[in-house]
């Protein structure tokens, strides 16, 4: 099979690959669509190696595409069915096999290339905002870096869930999509004072925005840190963060056992499903590109200042 | 009636402030023994007004005394009744008042004195451990500031419900009475590594601390901060937090609401004294004062290296 590999550093598409062989309980998976994410360039760079049981050299952590085989004891696909998924690696890939129990049906309003592009954003940010912050309808959310795949998910969970969404980001050109997924102001980070305070933060930028985030605060308040992109570092405030009896938390998808991974994968289908059936829930495309192409691609994705996600397609 | 007052930064006993009269399901308490807190001393320096509807002038967080007097619709206790609890300030006075649903009975395990310092001590303790934190029997809690009265209820607490306790103080010469209050190791701060990682740690020291907290935190571990003498400011590093997919969390007391601190009174009613009554829960009493030598208790709460609480006696 043919599949993205990293190669000192670079990528590479790899034609002849070893095809996977579907093991018990799993599904070997056609990809059609794979979307990038900010892991997959830590990984590239070498600075974030594969959790274990994931290929090392195969970056790629979302994906869409059609059942081609099944393991023993495999179940709850059949061949030909339309299934996305997260795994720890290997999803930028021609073939993949995964345990069932990863697995989501791609709901019929989704093509497969937006498919390729919701899992990681929509679960990533369904677990932040709901399962992690634990979000409740009224609630005012902030959501840091909104333009991004876990950002437009963000808005448009935030909003169909009963909160009342604030977005940053940098770009002015994109307020306007922004709005019309949901946010009833989009301005630029520092610039959110006069709109909270708020009860959940999503903080997909990271260290720079934390001393703000807490000063914006709400009672009982919670900022829930899913990205880093804007530095690692960040000062912590403790007698403001105590005064908002407020919570900082911190977490990450990519390296959850298969259980967990699974458990959110059955959270979006019941709580996310509905409003994607609905037609409330879309995934923005920046761009998608060929897999040939995928040095362009990763170039685009690192480049910023886009809107959603890009794409790579087999 | 007599009460310590807050005059120019320094502490007075005022022989003559007005009597207190019980409103509507309020209950009038002759006030026995009242523990001191850190939030007092913040008081007197004027950095920490009273919250809403607490007096500014009388400082005391905590109070176990006798009921003397019932407000109209007061239904919960009798005169005569032994009875402690918290309020957000007056509870350093011969009489106070206040809402029934804030009073806990006095077990009968517990002599007045002790029970003078067991509200705020074991309150705090077991919101910041099982509210807050979650705790759950088998994990592993860090107590850094342990030999204190929140830090010794917070062992023991943490022993009673399955946990295993790490203690950490400045003074070795506690050590071994932490131990006997259930701590499987007491240590220095910093030298808490080996022991780890731990899955709830409780910060009563504050901001040099959190740097290594996270480092020692456990899968889903949380930090939940509830005191800052070492400093308010910390240094967070969200990677780690991330990968520990870890939370921070802060909280005070003293500002929450009637509902609130009702709230947390049945949970230690519920809680706390099956353990209180069985003689598993003790409330170490570094020294006790007669309301003369307030300022003498003040100094020595000030002074530090004690173990347990420091009380006012009436």
């Amino acid at each position: 099979m043919r599949a993205v590999t990293i190669v000192d550093k670079s990528l590479v598409v790899e034609a002849d690959y070893p095809d996977p062989v579907p093991g018990f309980q799993q599904v070997l998976v056609r990809v059609k669509a794979a979307g990038l994410n900010g892991a997959d360039l830590l990984q590239v760079r070498g600075a974030y190696p594969a959790p274990p049981g994931s290929p090392h050299d195969i970056p790629g952590l979302e994906f869409a595409g059609e059942v081609v085989g099944l393991g023993d004891g495999a179940a709850r696909f059949e061949v030909g069915d339309r299934v996305m998924g997260i795994v720890g690696g290997g999803g930028q890939a021609e073939l993949l096999t995964c345990n069932e129990r990863q697995l989501m049906p791609v709901p019929p309003s989704l093509d497969i290339v937006e498919a390729g592009g919701f899992a990681e954003a929509f679960t990533t940010a369904h677990d932040a905002l709901v399962t992690q912050a634990g979000l409740r309808p009224g609630e005012r959310l902030l959501v840091h870096g909104a333009a991004g795949g876990v950002g437009t998910a963000a808005v448009q969970i935030g909003r169909a869930l009963g909160a009342s969404v604030v977005a940053t980001s940098r770009h002015e050109q994109f307020d306007e999509r922004l709005e019309h997924l949901g946010a009833e102001v989009v301005t630029r980070p520092g610039e959110h004072f006069g709109f909270g305070p708020f009860d959940v933060v999503l903080e997909l930028i990271g260290g720079s925005n934390i001393n703000e985030d807490v000063k914006a605060l709400a009672l009982n308040g919670r900022i829930c840190v899913i990205g880093v992109g804007g530095g690692i570092k960040a000062e912590l405030n403790l007698l403001a963060l105590m005064a908002a009896r407020g919570r900082v938390m911190a977490s990450t998808l990519r390296s959850r056992p298969l259980e967990e991974k699974a458990a959110t994968a059955r959270a979006v289908e019941r709580e996310l499903f509905p409003f994607v059936d609905r037609g409330q829930m879309a995934v923005p495309i920046a761009e998608s590109f060929p897999v040939e192409e995928v040095e362009q691609a990763y170039a685009h994705f690192k480049a910023g200042g886009k809107f959603g996600k890009v794409i790579i397609t087999f």
